[in-house]
């Protein structure tokens, strides 16, 4: 690893200097970091070193790209699914929100139960009774209509514990991890067991991931002419159930190749950890990885596994050292374990939530920048039009052989922002004394742009009249 | 379209000096051409402004690189399906092979017919006998396994009118049209009456779309331990019949997204061409493109629609005025159907069977070329190691904004071709004086590199020192 030789590099300079204390380098070092959220333990390393060894070329562990296919379960894995998964609060809500027209509901169970919010009672009508809740909440209407309710409600619900839309539930160091394997020629696939249609109304927006890229469980649906118009509409029947054995049945259905790394957190992702990582025959040495995420956060997050009744974490876990899955402790190996809140950002908006500022930077070309391109990154007030922009903050990333996006963390002085002021982050990839990219467009941040703009900023630079070819 | 304009500018030049026939004209213009095997016609004509307007940015017609989703019916669309699909010989083929470890079907239809190779004697067992031939030949091994045996059939089988390989008896017109869409930042997903994991044997090669990009009808499986690794059995259940309602459907399941272009050739094909192109309702105004290929080619391939047993055109034939889709007749659109066979050309390796070598210009860059940029391609004689390369043809392509891979086609005196020559091929795009990119690797053509290395060459050009950043 290149990073990991700089760092080696950097140690024996300061310990040859014998000045600056080891606390005081590991911060720039951090910051040059694809995952930056990580602490420095093995699970990171471990990440970071086989993605090295299938992305060079001419090693025997090379990877083509078109077969570099990493999977994700969702719950528990790229998102929080205490103290229910997120879809079971989705079903509960709009069981409530249903409940005027159906005054049968409050008779009969879960219903009953459901619109009380009493989730033991829920849970007591088993599994004819959670069926039944599914049909009702998730069948009868189009596939239109349905992401719709889903996107309405993601708006407006709130995680009980965390106070915040669910959609900010999801875990920052695993959004590193999806960033950092797509800029490594990687496609990255959910393959969970919620519902396709429920996650296909956030994972583009909050992962990145497109919806011909989310596998789930999916129930049968009828083809129909409206008004001279077709729609697909939900029936109330499961078709797949994307869990356990489910998840390599449709990974061999969706994707059709084996996957090269594989992430979970339960005993339901057990088969498809299994089906990536266990090579086929003495001959197969073909690279593969395994990492289950395990809750052991009881205060940042909830610590739970072999006795949990969501996610239950178990045989998985028993296998994982025979298999060499990479088990990560949440408590142990994240920095952090959500990403700043924009809604507590937009609630008030100075002074700032965070002190600095994140994002990736990237260009839409598939090549890597040059060996000793660095991305440079500057936070500037362009408040005044007629002057020029005064830098508040700035930073230099080496590329380091690695492909964009590009992430970054530029930290700033927060007693610099003045609330009416207006600022922009650029960023340019230099070689040299060439300006190779640009960013040709603004990137509003902080005062101005919305709450969170100040994080998991996509900037995208154009190369530059330097280079060639331009746009 | 810039194309239309240089031709238009081209015209006027001409006119006024007045020496050049127009025929002359049309020869260079043709070979710049993404889509050379058509015809210069209204069809061509119509993919071609469709293409241009969702692709132009700040146009109300843009679409975002993201949503651009053109899905291809498989049998019929891009490559033949006559007398019988292609499947339907491999599932004879396979009776035939597997007859000696079944002597019960000798006296079981519709076994006996297979064996007999009596299609008729086939098709009279109908539905139930159709159901036994693919249980037993499609199912009861692994996927592994099954698509071992699909490779090692298309091999060795031949076409019975053109005895060909299947995988050559593939429409070169829609080659083109897969690699112009690629091109134009879309994805290209074949959505197919076919079996999935029948298709995936070949059409990653053949028609260069991946696994994941693969819909198809599909039988049950189960997941095994074997040997302590997974299998996946495929099981003679059928699980989703990826025909007519089932496209949509199988769109909605597989992609999420509604397509932008769709192209079929049979009533198989209306639900998804419904699916594509019906506004939904009165503020729709999104484009969408229909396309149906008609067999019109008795000559060349066959002539079939209302009546025919396999690919029956007849509903989506009347609908397609209404709903403008754009209607192909072979015979008069293409100006050829298959690809020159390879098979031919290794068997008399001179003279050499086309006089054009054909292919794309491409980097590993996700931007347009400047807009002067201009494609150069070279035939070289490089038989002396010491003595510089003899330039055999050369010609320059005018990249007119489009994006790569920009289509080819090199013509060459056959006269000048010596046997124990040996041949490259060379590209470079240029801006001016100044070199772009070029080639960094060897492209061996007609004498060295085997048979059909001469079309379809698919050029790599990497960034030179003139420009950055390199790789």
């Amino acid at each position: 690893m290149n990073t990991r030789r700089i760092v080696v590099t950097f140690v024996a300079l300061l310990a040859a200097a014998a000045v600056l204390p080891l606390v005081s380098l590991r911060a720039p070092i951090a910051a040059d970091d694809p995952l930056p959220s990580w602490n420095e333990t093995a699970s990171k390393q471990a990440i970071m070193d086989f993605v090295a060894k299938v992305t060079k070329e001419g090693s025997s562990d090379f990877v083509k790209p078109a077969e570099r296919i990493a999977v994700f379960d969702n719950d528990g894995t790229l998102w929080c699914e205490q103290p229910l998964y997120f879809q079971g609060f989705f079903c509960i809500d709009r069981v409530k929100a249903l409940a005027r027209q159906h005054p049968e509901w409050k008779d009969t169970e879960p219903f009953k139960s459901a619109i009380a919010g009493d989730l033991k009672g829920v849970g007591a009508a088993g599994a004819k009774g959670l069926h039944d809740m599914l049909a009702a909440t998730h069948a009868g209407m189009t596939t239109d209509e349905f992401n719709t309710i889903v996107k309405d409600w993601l708006k407006t619900a709130r995680h009980p514990k965390y106070n915040r839309p669910y959609t900010e539930c999801i875990y920052q160091p695993m959004l590193e991890v999806l960033a950092y394997l797509r800029a490594s020629g990687f496609k990255t696939f959910i393959v969970s067991g919620g519902g396709l249609d429920f996650m296909r109304a956030f994972a583009e927006e909050v992962y990145g991931i497109p919806p011909e890229q989310i596998i789930g469980t999916s129930g049968k649906t009828q083809l129909e002419m409206r008004d001279g118009a077709p729609v697909i509409v939900k029936l109330p029947e499961l078709s797949s159930l994307d869990d356990k054995e489910g998840k390599p049945l449709n990974i061999e259905l969706h994707i059709g190749r084996r996957p090269v790394m594989c992430f979970g957190n339960s005993d339901g992702d057990l088969q498809m950890l299994q089906w990536t990582t266990i090579p086929r025959g003495s001959a197969d040495h073909s690279p593969r990885f395994g990492l289950i995420v395990r809750h052991t956060d009881v205060e940042r997050e909830y610590a739970y596994d072999r006795d949990s009744h969501v996610g239950k974490l178990d045989k998985a876990l028993d296998e994982a050292e025979q298999r060499g899955w990479t088990v990560v402790s949440m408590k142990d190996d994240w920095k952090t374990i959500f990403p700043a809140s924009t809604a507590q950002a937009s609630a008030n908006s100075a002074p700032l939530q965070s002190h600095s500022i994140t994002g990736t930077v990237a260009y839409r070309v598939r090549i890597a920048p040059p060996p000793h391109a660095v991305v440079h990154i500057k936070l500037e007030d362009v408040s005044q039009a007629d002057a020029p922009a005064t830098v508040i903050a700035e930073k230099r990333i080496a590329t380091d052989g690695r492909q964009v996006p590009i992430p970054f963390t530029l930290e700033y002085d927060p007693a610099k922002i003045i609330a009416n002021h207006r600022y922009n982050v650029r960023a340019s990839i230099v070689s040299g004394d060439k300006t190779l990219f640009t960013t040709a467009q603004q990137y509003p941040v902080l005062t101005v742009g919305g709450p969170g703009g100040d994080r998991d900023l996509r900037i995208i630079v154009e190369q530059s009249g330097d280079g060639a070819p331009g746009r």
